[in-house]
């Protein structure tokens, strides 16, 4: 077998058998495949796409690239959300411990921010001292002292993807779904899961801003998870518009934490919500409890007694990091002293927020339908440097579109759910 | 500019634009576009094409990468012949010094042998202490002294191709018309010609194997060659069968020298006629002759008179060569002794040749259309080792498919012309 015959039988719009798709996987492990086969090979599945057993085999073939995490002998289901990324999106932080806290082991494999949205691991690093670097002896002890543990992709967790991946951004070849689908199951699937819920966002701030793809995608994940083993479950929600108040590192931990807390701001209520919802679907998923709605009341029951504030302290302290941050996180979070009212320019009612405007350091005040005077508070920009605090002032108040009229659809945060 | 956008726009089936592919060009070249991106743009290329403007545009980028080659000062037309290869194919040693004894000026650039056939080049080395490397001025030198030299790619000619060249094989890229015409004209444009005629091989001995192809990649070829200035015509040519009855490096050197030397076997006319036809369409694109009929006449006599010959012998030694190769071929050509005869296994007419069973070192005695009876001679196989050789007479025995009627249709060998 020869890498160019596979990527010429690709290239020619043919199915890849399991053989061969194995054979070039193992080759990009190896290096004996070279990036500029890779890649060309990456462009051809781009643009002719991948069958069902394409996509399955592929995604199984990164999986097992690598080593299989075993955590069999912990007596809980595994479960683990995945979210496709978007502006404030910071559901992870709250998922982990609501899960935990209800009785699944959450081992959490996450990755860094993409473009104009910070990862999950960027958020974490902002408590003093939190280690997202865990040697997978030091991940399984997390795990078992509370529950979840949160970490950084390892070298030897599909290394295939983590070849392939870093390939994809400098090449164009990042949207494709059967690469999309098998970087995430794969990385999942390696991780032990039984079970896997994933938030597919779509709109404006999000990677996929066609409901039509987003579907698809949906699809393609829930479809090629339960084929390798792991039951899946896909949501499809709204991110036309920054997820919560917080948008930058700092605040997005502080509006969590502040959430664990019970302290709720109204505009960081859909966080808490769909974090709730997907918490919710993974306890179903693992068959914890036998409906959806007797797994909301379980989520629910550990948010409200503080059981999910406390798993979180225990694992903030379990990554080095300085659990302190649960009492008083304004003070131990590193926020910025300076700030830039951003005010709007006219009054009206919020149509569209363009959230690719929002760089890091943003807490809004207003979101889509809000109804604004001239000069009312749209947000707060935090900024150390002047220069740069002012101009992304000027930025996110040019993203906020104001019109007379508010727009007629109000949106729903939870769009389809894809089983 | 970013090298990922430029392959997204491509990806898209968007048009890029001359700076972009300017930008690409440059990136290849200079090193700083890696090959992983290069592959991924090659692909998208293969996939979605090309405009004629992003054709010229590339062609026009790889050709001024490097070195262009002046040859102002010599007061002769300059011009040169190209072909996509085939089985057999050495016309390239016959129209060389055919049109250099016309009065042009032929400064070849030629490449190795790809898959299964040899290159010029390859060809050329066959001939004792033949040198194919020479540095721009010896070239400059032996084109001055016999009217034709013969030269493999140096780094400084279109470097870009060179990089390019080099990546498509082993990522299924190399039959994509466009790139295969930026790769031709663009060495052929950096040579400095004024014209340049090509030859497109078809059938099952050629890379184009379908007419359709072929016609479709001449076509591209002489618009590209004339939007670039270089006035080109192609011809579409037969390659069902091996050019001549000489396949391998020395036994077509022999046979070159041979029909140059005035000693035609029937077997081997084909190849004087193509080469004479050849070299005549270089001298009508150049305007030497004001017509075809002319131009043919010119080619004859300077075959006719010895004066082809004579170049030949010139350009071998100013080269470096033996020139006694043009008086003694057979003694000064590493003839291997050893041969193997190829014999019918039935009676019957040849109808068909699958030449990519044609190893090197063989000579035919039929072509399509022959009669043959049990036991006649196909031809010769030459080989240095015995079982080798013999491994290589049973495979072209089986190559030849021979069936009690003869087929139909006469093949021509030139199929069309394209201007």
């Amino acid at each position: 077998m020869r890498p160019q015959d596979i990527i010429r039988k690709k290239r020619d719009g043919a199915e890849l058998s399991r053989e061969e798709i194995e054979f070039f996987v193992r080759g990009v492990t190896s290096g004996e495949i070279a990036d500029y086969q890779s890649t060309a090979l990456l462009m051809a599945i781009f643009l002719n796409g991948m069958t069902d057993a394409e996509q399955s085999a592929l995604t199984n073939a990164m999986l097992h690239s690598g080593d299989i995490l075993d955590f069999s002998d912990i007596p809980k289901p595994k479960a683990d959300k995945h979210s496709t990324g978007g502006v404030g999106d910071k559901t992870s932080l709250l998922i982990a411990p609501l899960a935990a806290a209800a009785g699944i082991c959450v081992p959490m494999i996450s990755g860094r921010g993409l473009g104009h949205t910070g990862g999950t691991l960027d958020k974490l690093e902002s408590i003093p001292d939190y280690r997202v670097n865990l040697s997978l002896k030091e991940f399984r002890a997390v795990l078992d002292r509370c529950g979840f543990a949160m970490n950084g992709q390892t070298a030897e967790i599909a290394p295939a993807d983590r070849k392939l991946y870093s390939l994809r951004d400098s090449t164009a070849t990042v949207e494709a779904i059967p690469l999309i689908v098998a970087s995430i199951i794969s990385k999942k699937g390696a991780a032990g899961l039984d079970a896997m819920v994933i938030d597919v966002k779509t709109g404006s701030g999000a990677f996929m801003r066609q409901d039509d793809r987003a579907r698809e995608l949906a699809r393609a994940l829930v479809k090629t998870g339960n084929s390798l083993g792991v039951r899946s479950q896909a949501l499809i929600t709204d991110m036309n518009q920054p997820l919560g108040q917080a948008v930058g590192n700092s605040v997005e931990v502080l509006e969590c934490i502040e959430l664990l807390r019970g302290e709720i701001k109204e505009g960081a209520r859909p966080v808490l919500d769909l974090s709730i919802e997907l918490a919710a679907r993974m306890v179903t998923l693992v068959e914890l409890e036998p409906s959806i709605d007797a797994a909301r009341a379980r989520i629910n029951r550990v948010y409200e007694s503080g059981a999910a504030l406390e798993c979180f302290r225990a694992n903030v302290e379990a990554q080095g990091g300085d659990p302190r941050v649960c009492d008083e996180p304004a003070k131990i979070l590193p926020l910025t002293e300076k700030s830039f009212k951003v005010e709007s320019p006219r009054s009206g009612f919020v149509i569209k927020v363009d959230t690719e405007e929002m760089s890091v350091g943003f807490i809004a005040d207003v979101k889509i339908g809000s109804e604004l005077q001239t000069d009312d508070l749209i947000g707060t920009v935090f900024s150390a440097d002047v220069e740069r605090g002012r101009r992304a002032a000027k930025r996110i108040s040019s993203a906020y579109e104001i019109a007379n009229q508010r727009s007629p659809e109000l949106l729903s945060l939870i769009k389809e759910v894809i089983e």
